[in-house]
């Protein structure tokens, strides 16, 4: 038998699924805790708003999203594998029906409100994507690596973003950009 | 005396504007006939639904927010630049603290429902992006004008969004991207 959860986990864990599968302003605190199984008082112990929620939610979970597009930091791969590793990882998770973009644009686009704790938390977690492109940026020697960086994130969350808009996979189109923003990085 | 719009064209309005500055799903019904000065009862009678009105308010609004990147199509202006006006209009929208962003992008994301009627509607004014640069591609003679297009199309949102998300003016890096990605079209 699998133990239960305590309530916090529980709470964090439906509010990344829920909040990622339908919006974080789309569902309201009572289904939240519906389906989680821990009363709306029990969450207000645990919490002090639904937007802490959101925040935390994310900084718990947020990893896991984040390990699914880089590859394991041990394995033998040149800078420009791993860089085109994780627009691989993109085109195939964009032809998973689950799939809704990139949690951490979504969250601050719904909230608008830089000041939100949880727009705090997604840009952290997009600033350690462009951190990762820009390291390996650099090892390949590309002569503006902070510039290539951005280059990939932007296309990253573009390409994300007409995943979502098109509902249907990408079809290599991400990974076709991101080979040739490497291949002319030096142009 | 400006003369009282009717209830459809301010419930429209209304809703344009508080869905682009606070979420589609963030704003309620309440809100919404509050700030037009529309009763309840008197939306219902417009809209069978919150959803159309979400579909509708994109579909009458969306096109002035498409005319504020397009340069005057009567303008001498070679392809080249038509392309480029298109970022240079998106770095200084960056910098205006009511841009949250591509109405389009942030409807569909929120809404993570291609058949919702307002993401269809969306999917329409992205694609209508998609097309005009491609047209100017094919003008520039670009080997793969299709390809160019969707470069440029995923470029103009991740540049919309890490415009969002650090909440601050792009600073250049977007029509530099831009230029780069016409720069090496034929490489």
């Amino acid at each position: 038998m699998t133990p239960i959860a305590p309530p916090r986990e529980r709470l964090l864990r439906a509010a990344a699924e829920l909040f990622y599968a339908e919006g974080a302003a789309a569902v309201g605190v009572e289904r939240l805790c519906q389906t989680a199984g821990v009363s709306k008082r029990s969450m207000y112990q645990l919490f002090a708003t639904k937007d802490d929620v959101i925040a935390e939610s994310l900084r718990v979970h947020g990893p896991a999203n984040v390990a699914g597009y880089f590859p394991d930091p041990a394995a033998e791969m040149p800078p420009r594998e791993r860089i085109l590793h994780v627009f691989a990882r993109l085109e195939e998770q964009s032809a998973d029906p689950s799939f809704h973009g990139c949690p951490f644009v979504n969250t601050a686009i719904e909230l608008r409100d830089p000041g939100h704790p949880a727009s705090a938390v997604a840009l952290g977690f997009k600033q350690r994507l462009e951190s990762y492109f820009q390291e390996h940026a650099e090892r390949l020697g590309a002569p503006d690596p902070g510039f290539l960086a951005a280059q990939l994130t932007m296309l990253f969350d573009g390409a994300a973003v007409r995943a979502v808009m098109h509902a249907e996979p990408l079809g290599g189109v991400a990974l076709r950009a991101a080979t040739r923003l490497l291949d002319t990085a030096g142009a």
